[in-house]
């Protein structure tokens, strides 16, 4: 039986629910409170689930972090043993419809974007960013001003966001994710434009309630001045806007959609829409260009998790670099090259965003929906824009990586197994033809 | 006597100080009460000033609408009288520290930007934005609606700000603006980002002021709507900032530096650093790209003045075309020819701004300090990003024009006469090699 009508049939169908999708934050609520299957002794992390005696480096150290800062042990002896023994129980960030920034540590106070597909109606949900120190719990660093910065995201940007966005109804975030693409952010290592279109949409809230006296003045300016102060607190907003479209696209029978990429400690993993809920692991992304921070070498890179790669499965991310030529400062590389990454996805995906516009490419759609069958057929692997994780912890630089090609021989195998044969199964056995240059 | 040392090195002066302002917001006031030798009886308008009868179409228009908003007459007829018989006078923008945005017009009640250049110590002025109606008194219309949205700057847009900016002592303008343009602006025809990041630079003091209750919340609403509602608050920050620099490299003996570019309804003209406050003016600019709005052609477009071309001698604008490809979707063209046109201004610039830089080049420093003598011998002439005016009033579209070469010839002419031959005197005959498409 071909099976590549049903194939093509469930493709379309998931194109268009990850471009129908309009996203909005509903609500800023702690992780414990609107979570679902949430439990106070869960902590989840980035990637398919380890054992405890698995999990390494900068990951267990933000596991055990978490754990500390929410009581659930008093010290890394007993957060250890309390982890082998299994009474903290960790779990997947994405089984919960929560999606994890590096090490991507949930515990059950803190804060989360209570995200809604209002066109299919699912939620999803992000913690917050930590701020711009270097050292930070989901870089795998824990300590007392790491824990003041999460009490201050818990007792002050959480409930002054919570009262804003309430009071406003709700924030629309597809009209923001478009323009910021028309103002130099591509939505994963650059969120400049956003976070002010964030704040600013948020600006008639903080008056009322300035007004109304339910805050005060000086939190206002400490939390306004946290949304602004770098390029990063809205990512945490695109990411949960890109969970919640993704997981409208899951689980269509026949698609061959990646619907999530994600990395914890030992491997780079992706789900296929077609296949449920098991994620097809194999070896990391290799990193391909480089901007290392003052007094970092590459030699010191380490991967400890993320899951914000989920933004360049809904067509962002390196999916959308060419909107971004500012990145070159920041994660290295030149625009000519990353024009040619982001123009070499339009062959691995499966078509065009209807919303999410590129100015540079005289505003053509960005490439949106990883085709499993077109990465094995051109040999073409994922763009990816990421923050580069010290094997001391913290984050130590930027850069572009290339998903791994393991991942999606494996989905592929499975897909065949369960689907079918389809004919024109023949996999490009070199790397794309499309290299990625290195930082001089 | 070879004087070609001479220019060299006056040269070098005025792009050092081009490149060396930094432009603060000290103040926003009444027009009457800071722009210096102003009285209640002057209006300013774009571009040399001519005579009463010679003003026609636009700008007549808008000078009889400043006359009637400032009370200086009752009726239409007895401005026109009025005007003849010079009891109300008419100022030239640029003769007083101000720009003109189109017909650029300046009564004594109107709120302006007090803007200083740090550097150099020197103050400009620019009156503030109407708002994103079409029909606006800088472009020739004046009825009830107009004057409401100018009492509205003068009554609650003015005050507010100045409160704000007192209250902070003042806005650094240059970080604002080095800044917006990693963000999509070139500052002359996009100042989106720039907007939002000047409403962000005054959040605190909006706080502040409320705080102390000297303001009310409906107000600080309002303004801060009017702030960031479209893509244009910034521009009159921009053009004030471009003055107070390119003042800064004006009145520099030998030096062949274009200091101002203006137009009014009968000319485009410009002054030269080393020749004075003379200016030399030509026949009208050629419109080589427009996107006309909605119901409008390109036949109805017509000359009312115009002195954001400000921006464009102190390296923006047309001059950082790359900067912005969002652009196309307002002025047409294509990011092919935006680029060219960008990067062929390096031929006629006496360098390359050290803080303005253009992502897209690699940040390279924008072209900036457009030099008498290169746009001569090459025959490329600056290129523009522009507002255009309707012949019945109000915008009617965006696009971008080339000056003429009328007023360089002439300029050229008198440089020579007063400072003796150039050994390089010979000049291109025909346009620029790199022409500008039109839009299909």
């Amino acid at each position: 039986m071909r099976i590549e009508p049903q194939i093509s049939a469930a493709n379309q169908l998931a194109l268009r629910r990850l471009c129908d999708s309009e996203v909005v934050l509903e609500d800023v609520q702690p992780c414990g409170a609107v979570v679902p299957d949430f439990s106070p002794d869960l902590i989840l992390t980035s990637g398919p689930v380890l054992s405890w005696a698995e999990y390494s480096g900068g990951q267990r150290e933000a596991l055990i972090g978490g754990a500390l800062f929410e009581g659930l042990a008093g010290s890394r002896a007993e957060a250890e043993q309390k982890f082998a023994a299994g009474s903290i129980r960790i779990g997947a960030c994405q089984a919960h419809a929560c999606v994890g920034s590096v090490a991507g540590i949930y515990t059950a106070s803190m804060p989360v974007f209570v995200v809604r597909n209002r066109t299919f109606g699912n939620l999803a949900y992000c913690n917050l960013y930590e701020g711009k120190a270097s050292a930070r719990l989901n870089y795998g660093v824990y300590n007392e001003e790491v824990a003041q910065r999460l009490r201050f995201l818990a007792e002050a940007v959480g409930p002054l966001l919570r009262a804003a966005v309430r009071a406003a109804g709700c924030i629309e975030l597809t009209p923001i994710m478009t323009r910021a693409l028309h103002m130099g952010d591509e939505l994963h290592s650059r969120n400049t434009a956003a976070s002010f279109l964030f704040a600013d949409a948020l600006f008639a809230q903080f008056v009322g309630l300035l007004e109304q006296q339910v805050c005060r003045a000086d939190t206002v300016r400490a939390v306004h001045r946290f949304l602004t102060e770098d390029n990063y607190f809205f990512l945490r907003l695109s990411m949960a806007a890109a969970k919640a479209t993704a997981d409208a696209a899951h689980n269509i029978p026949y698609s061959s959609l990646v619907s999530a990429m994600a990395i914890n400690c030992r491997s780079f993993a992706i789900r296929v829409s077609g296949l449920g809920d098991v994620w097809f692991a194999g070896e990391h992304a290799d990193l391909r260009e480089a901007h290392m921070f003052e007094g970092h070498r590459t030699e010191e890179v380490t991967w400890m998790g993320g899951e914000s790669v989920i933004t360049e499965t809904v067509g962002l991310g390196g999916f959308a670099q060419a909107a971004a030529p500012a990145l070159q400062a920041y994660q290295g590389g030149d625009v000519g090259t990353m024009q040619r990454n982001n123009e070499s996805m339009y062959a691995i995906t499966l078509g065009e965003h209807e919303r999410f516009r590129i100015p540079y490419f005289g505003y053509r759609g960005t490439p949106t929906g990883i085709d499993l069958f077109k990465v094995m057929r051109t040999g073409i692997l994922p763009v990816i824009d990421a923050g580069l994780a010290g094997r001391d912890g913290g984050q130590i630089g930027a850069g572009v990586i290339r998903a791994p090609r393991g991942c999606f021989e494996r989905a592929r195998e499975a897909f065949l197994h369960q689907y079918g044969e389809v004919a024109d199964n023949n996999t490009h056995p070199e790397p794309g033809p499309l290299a990625i240059g290195r930082s001089s």
